[in-house]
C-alpha cells in the first residue's frame, strides 16, 4: 500500500530495537508522502547521505519520532 | 473554509495512520496561514521537494505535530 | 497593549482551531518583543513568506506552541 | 548579579504573560552565559534582529522554554 | 550485530552517566543505520568535528535522545 | 575524571539556577564527548561565540537540556 505512513497502523513494538526502526520507518514515510517521485527520492539520497549536517538532521527526526513511540511503549519498563 | 487550521477542528482519530495524515494536514495548514497566495506556494513546491534537506525539515515539522496529535489520542493504545 | 506576549493572558481556548490559531500568534509575537521596529518587521516579511526553508522554520515553532497550548487544554479531549 | 541564569531563581510566574517574559529572558541568560562581552552581544545584535531565520530561530528558543515554563505552572489552570 | 539500533535492546540505564552514554549511542547508531558505508562515514568525521555549528547540531540530538532515556529511567530519582 | 558526561552523576539540583547551570554543562560535555581534542575545542570556540546563529543554536540545546532537568527536579516546585 503506497499511501502507508505508519506500518502496522500502530506505534506499539516488543521492543526498543523495534521502536528504534518503527522510528526510522516513520521519518522516511513522511518524506515519501510529501515526494511521491521515487526517481526523485533515489536522486537525492547520496546529497544527504553524503553531507554529515543531513545526516545529523535525519538522525533529529528519528529522535523525536522515537520519543513519541518510546512513550506510547511506556518505554518498554516491562519488558526490561 | 479557507481559514481552517485543524481538519474537523479536533485532534481524536480513530488510528495512528490517520493520526500521521492529521500531522502532515497541520503542518501544511500553518504554511497556508503564514503564505496565504497559492500561486506563491504552489511556485515553491518544487524547490523544497527536490532539496533533500528541506524534506528533512518537513518531516521535521510532522514528527512535532504527531507527536501532540498522538498524545491526545493516548497513543491509540486501545485500539492496538 | 504592544508589549503583550499572550493573547488574553491565558493558554485555555475552546477548541483546536482557536489553539492552533494562539499558537500563530505566540510566534508572532515573540517575535514582535525581539524585532519591535514595525517598520523593519514590514520589510522582513517577504523574504521569508517567499523562502520555503524559512516557512517550515516558522511551521515548526508553531508546532512547538502548539504542543504546549494542546496539553495546557488537556487536547481539548472533553469537546471531542 | 551577572551570572544570574533564571531570574528570582524559580520558574513560577503569576502568569502566561509573566511565563512568557521568563522564557524571552532564560534565552537571553543562557547567550550572555556563552558570550560574556556585552560589546560583542551588542555587536551581534542586529545582525541577527534583521534576519527573518534569525528571528524565527530564536522565537523557536522561546517556544521551548516557554514549554518547560507552563508544565512548571501546570498551565495557569487555576488562573484560568 | 551491525544493525543494532539500541545496546542491549533496553533503555534502562544504572545512572545519568551511563544515559548519557546511552544517548551518544543511539544518536551515532541512527547514523550508521542511514549511512552503512564505513568508509564514508569515516570520511565525514572531520567535516563536522571541526565545525562548531555541526557540533551543537549533533549535541542537540543528544539531547532529544536523552530526554527519552531519562523519561523512561524515570529521571534516576530513586539513585539520587 | 575526563569522560565524565553527567556531573555528580545526578540530574538532581537545589534549585533552578543551578539546574540551569547543569543543562549547559551537560551540552558542553556533549561536545567535549565528540570532539576530545582541547586544541581544537579552543579554536573553534570565537567562530560560534561571535556568530549570532551560532548562540542561538547553543541556547536551543541548553534549553531542550533544561526542560529534562526541570522534569527531574519536579520543576522545584517544593522549593517555591
Amino acid at each position: 500500500m503506497t499511501d502507508e505512513l505508519v506500518p502496522n497502523n500502530s506505534l506499539i513494538t516488543a521492543t526498543p530495537e523495534e521502536g528504534r526502526a518503527l522510528a526510522i520507518k516513520l521519518a522516511r514515510f513522511t518524506i515519501r508522502a510529501i515526494q511521491q517521485d521515487p526517481g526523485v527520492r533515489k536522486r537525492l539520497r547520496p546529497e544527504y547521505a553524503e553531507d554529515p549536517d543531513s545526516l545529523t538532521a535525519a538522525a533529529h527526526v528519528v529522535a523525536i519520532e522515537f520519543a513519541t513511540i518510546a512513550a506510547a511503549n511506556d518505554y518498554w519498563r516491562k519488558a526490561s
